[in-house]
């Protein structure tokens, strides 16, 4: 909980001032504030300032980053990839501790102060994964904060007693249920949803399913978890990730949907896929849903792809959605700062007085060009400390 | 023309080897070669050998690289965009020699070694475009081999003396005649088709047209552009650019068009648009149809994305095809590479001894890390000459 002061910093891209950090929090923002005794200063050389960008959908735990280059000849099916993942696990040396560091530091020096991560269980790896990723986080707690969904990759019914190690997994503290596309891959949609809404009841937490259904599928399922999260009391506790099926371009499909999000504030996870149908983010954001935005897997044995840079999503948020306009983009980047922080229900988050020391300096004239140069030139704030500097952080990843 | 040793390099990522260059052309590629007496040796380091990028679509003289933020606040529509830019380009100072050489120069440090550019010609600033690029292009003929497109961005016959300048454009030096969206813009697909393939026939030379029409009217004018190919022995000289109505969900409607691409052997060019119906990349390539990909603009008045990086654009193109596996990043790098090659028909393209020595060398240990990670610490060779050094060209732009 450090005290800073920073000077000549543009919030948002706007005028230069001053800002005054006291016990990790955000004191003054004013021009000239004279430094008081004893705290450090730090020149921002008129940097833009942004609060600390948000992650809000990876997988910290199985993340390659740092091994060798792992060759992908996996097959085309989720199936395929799932149980690839599963059974290399060990095999390739994913271990969870030192790979969720890896990447929470890459993270980290990118700008990110704040990750929900969805961490795999299942009955061959059973508390591995949410152990080390809990071990990680306590360790790196100074410069990130992050929340644990407890996740059945490998699907929940369909591997019994999957369920179980959920409910352990809340129990050692996860923050988060997790579920998976209950129709196509556990198959019994009624039977995966009432189980994942029953821990949430047992546990009192919230819910993060990971819905890939497109179409009518993804649709039918929604309206299921629409159905649950109404009739149990739910309203603002339930995200759901990718959420395919409202890229569809039939309305009225998709027009139903959206109507629910609304009404019981259900907050829309989206990685921005360039190859799959997508979520409308404009037209989610201005109905007043919530729309927060993720990496996904980041170089693991899914996909190559991804370095931790939510300005980079950002980016790919706008390219996604065609959004040109300086208007827009600041769209792109508030979904992956703001409205991942409502998701996450992170307290005092923002550029306000008052709110946590959480930020990204970052070169640049407007918010849009920060976003389309992604400069390397990034300083990063935690609670207040500078945590990197141009890509360098302050405590290396193991 | 110069005289290199490049030490210890990997080419495609293979085992490390020696390339010598002399004249500018690659004389051997094996281990230890002993540096002939004067000429210069430069240790690879192990990077990645690759062939120049090919930058197969952009508009060199409409970029504000360098210039300040330009504020977007256009509406929706293509002739929005249009309009706005003809009305600003002086107000603007895109001046197109000096834009375009700034643009060029960062192609260069990123890695490219060859550009296609469309370059606007219009009733309102005549052939200003085309000759600052020419003047540029002259003068940095020893970083870009760039050949130039005669492009009507305002459209063709709805601005009557248009057809006229193209003309002019064509006997000034343009190597390409440049069409846009028959239906869409010029509303009259016969007039403007049988008047670009009439100039392509008066000065012997290629066609690339932009082709953003989707569905069954970008369908429709494909198949006239097929017609004429046809009918004037145009085979293997014509390029769609965009051309999104191939990536129609609608199997009747795109496997006649995929049939005649291979007739006709016309190639199709793509920004791997993520917001937009994208041409099927592997199928095409598949199917023995060259498939090159562009930058399109790059921060100019229509968007503010983009950076000339065609490691980034391969990336790109897949995510967009959803490119996982090692075997088909690859094929996204050859569309960046090869594949451009054969489009633009640079003679002695390649990794092979007699080949022009253009060449990327990057950090990585396989192709596929090379383009997830677009390190910045990159050397490229044109003609045999090292130009760019770490993001730092040999000699800066204006």
């Amino acid at each position: 909980m450090a005290d800073l002061l920073l000077r000549n910093v543009r919030p948002y891209a706007g005028p230069a001032t001053d800002i005054l950090i006291a016990g990790g929090r955000i004191a003054r923002i004013e021009p000239d504030i004279a430094p008081p005794a004893g705290t450090p200063v730090e020149d921002g050389d008129g940097a833009i300032a942004l609060p600390g960008l948000v992650e809000a959908h990876t997988h910290l735990d199985k993340t390659l980053w740092g091994l060798p280059w792992y060759r992908n000849e996996v097959g085309p099916g989720l199936l395929d990839k799932i149980d690839n993942e599963r059974m290399n696990k060990r095999r390739l040396g994913i271990d969870p501790y030192r790979q969720s560091a890896r990447q929470t530091v890459q993270s980290s020096v990118k700008g990110s102060t704040h990750i929900r991560s969805h961490v795999d269980i299942d009955t061959d790896h059973g508390m591995w994964g949410v152990e080390g990723v809990m071990t990680m986080r306590d360790e790196y707690r100074d410069i990130m904060d992050i929340e644990i969904v407890a996740f059945p990759q490998s699907g929940l019914l369909r591997r019994p007693g999957t369920l179980e190690l959920l409910d352990e997994a809340m129990r050692l503290g996860a923050e988060v249920v997790g579920g998976l596309d209950p129709c196509a891959i556990d198959r019994d949609p009624k039977g995966h949803l009432d189980a994942v809404f029953a821990l949430c009841q047992r546990h009192g937490k919230p819910l993060d399913i990971h819905l890939h259904e497109p179409g009518e599928m993804g649709a039918f399922s929604m309206d299921l978890i629409f159905e649950r999260t109404r009739a149990l009391g739910m309203k603002g506790k339930v995200t759901i990730s990718h959420a395919f099926c409202l890229g569809a371009p039939d309305a009225a499909l998709v027009d139903p949907l959206v109507a629910q999000l609304i009404e019981l504030d259900v907050a829309i996870m989206t990685t921005a896929p360039a190859s799959r149908p997508a979520p409308p983010v404009k037209r989610l954001l201005d109905a007043g849903v919530r729309v927060c935005a993720g990496s996904d897997g980041i170089r693991d044995t899914w996909s190559p792809y991804g370095n931790g840079d939510m300005l980079e999503r950002a980016m790919l948020v706008g390219l996604r959605n065609n959004f040109r306009r300086d208007d827009e983009l600041r769209l792109a980047l508030d979904v992956c700062t703001v409205e991942g922080a409502k998701v996450m229900e992170v307290d005092n988050y923002g550029l306000h007085v008052g709110a946590a020391a959480d930020m990204l300096l970052t070169p640049g004239e407007t918010v849009a060009e920060a976003i389309v140069t992604r400069s390397h030139k990034r300083r990063v704030v935690k609670r207040g400390a500078i945590v990197a500097r141009d890509g360098v952080p302050m405590r290396p990843a193991p």
